[in-house]
């Protein structure tokens, strides 16, 4: 029997190969989809849309099953899964990509079970707009809408990621993003042309550096949990707009303060992510962990 | 008559040639310690302690005198003030140095006027740090002392630095320079090794991403105060120093509180700097504009 996600989370399910100074790490889990229902499964029931091919380790879907979340909307196609191959420089603030093999991910569509479209949040993980686009249709009524996108759809598919974000609740992206998007350099500047673009909320990543959450009347500002030591920053974003979002769906009330301290969450749980490869930290936290770190972030960022 | 200065600020004063993409400034005020007098004048009477050359202009002298900053610890004496022209690339995040001319920086040798010794806080701006051991040398019993410091020190004076940072009470550096001086990558493992040097208190900026303070036992993290525009980040980490000391010997209270509120005044003030070229924004605000600026920052800073 189906039970109503509170959160729908749509995007991208790979088998990554990630080489950083100090390791190389073949054929691990990862994906916008992944992380961000990894991080959200903490706070609330989370749905699952993505596809995965035929070669798809099941040893994967067990750990997801382990986080209690719903894999109805995952669709099994006869093919490879999306694979993607990437290598951090020197103190990984940067990574260049090796290769990029779309497998069954090249002509994925979209279906929502039934069940996922009366759920209340919906994250449009970064995927194509157009597929996002899909997704947002076959939601009945969601309560509020997050989208994640990046550089390659604002330089090939800027129509359709602007009629996206025509539609959502919060739009997120990190800032160089929203600088190429807009073409300001303050991120002050370039946030009220976004929010001119529709969503009510801009929430802009700047990484190690942390978050900026933008209205038309407010800012707030949040640093990055800081860490002495990292292992792998891949999908720390999506684990970041994945944990603010699932704690928001449990909070389940969209106020400034509500939002405020979903942010920080999020900024926790993608903190614990970090610190291993793929999902294997997340898999190991509990929501003490998660707690404990979150009191400390608090009283770290607290001017008075 | 002389009146005890709080404050102590010992740095350079130079005379400025800079180039943004939109303009370019021709023999302008600047300096370390001009910049940090102008934002520590705002809460404490500040002496400043300096060189410079017969060609210096008096209207700067008069401009500082209008900021009730004290010039009995300034030297003029014969020869050429210290010049220094540089070019900031498109969007203002790098800049490089087109020429420096010492003048009468060359043989500088600070000496405090005796009504400055007894200065209960000190702030040893970016300056040689043989110069900066000093001017420590000279004061009988300071309370609380701030240094700051450069990549160019690091590399060349690095012992003489050591010795400097072992006796100080707070360093500040910005992260490259963190990351310089220690080895270490991420700015927490970098404070580590800082605090392990002396100081109780490491303050790294980190530009328009705000700073962090560590101690041995608490982590304090403070963005910049967000601007829509801004003409000229010259001397924006010595107007943040020097609002942040400034501030906390007004307080006169070295506890982790006002520690903290002092940082966020720092960099309000910072954030009215950078709006004009040289001095001239801070020339033309009062506690009012500060105060206000400081109660949005606060509220834009709140997790919950």
């Amino acid at each position: 029997m189906s039970v109503q996600p509170k959160l729908v989370v749509v995007g991208s399910i790979g088998i990554d190969t990630i080489e950083t100074p100090h390791e190389k790490q073949l054929d691990i889990l990862g994906g916008s989809a992944s992380y961000a229902c990894a991080a959200s499964s903490f706070f609330c029931r989370t749905g699952m849309v993505g596809v995965v091919g035929s070669d798809f380790p099941d040893v994967h879907r067990q750990s997801w099953r382990a986080m209690d979340i719903d894999l109805d909307g995952l669709q099994t196609v006869a093919g490879e899964t999306f694979r993607w191959h990437g290598v951090y420089e020197a103190h990984m603030d940067n990574r260049s990509t090796i290769s990029t093999e779309l497998g069954v991910f090249a002509d994925f569509s979209p279906i929502l079970p039934e069940v996922y479209r009366d759920a209340p949040y919906l994250f449009l993980g970064n995927i194509e707009p157009a597929l996002q686009l899909r997704v947002l249709e076959q939601m009945h009524h969601p309560k509020f809408v997050l989208v994640d996108t990046m550089d390659l759809w604002i330089n090939i598919a800027r129509e359709s990621l602007l009629r996206v974000i025509g539609k959502v609740t919060m739009l997120t992206l990190n800032e160089s993003e929203a600088r190429l998007l807009t073409g300001d350099h303050t991120l002050l500047a370039a946030a009220k042309q976004l929010l001119k673009m529709g969503p009510e909320y801009v929430l802009i990543k700047k990484g190690e550096s942390g978050s900026m959450l933008f209205t038309q009347t407010q800012i707030f500002m949040l640093h990055a949990y800081p860490l002495e030591h990292f292992k792998d920053p891949t999908g720390a974003g999506d684990t970041f707009a994945g944990g603010f979002i699932g704690k928001l769906a449990e909070l389940d009330e969209c106020t400034p303060s509500a939002i405020r301290r979903a942010m920080a969450y999020g900024s926790v749980v993608a903190s614990f992510g970090v610190e291993e490869f793929s999902l294997r930290r997340l898999a190991h936290i509990d929501m003490k962990d998660i707690e404990q770190r979150y009191a400390a972030f608090v009283e770290m960022s607290r001017i008075s």
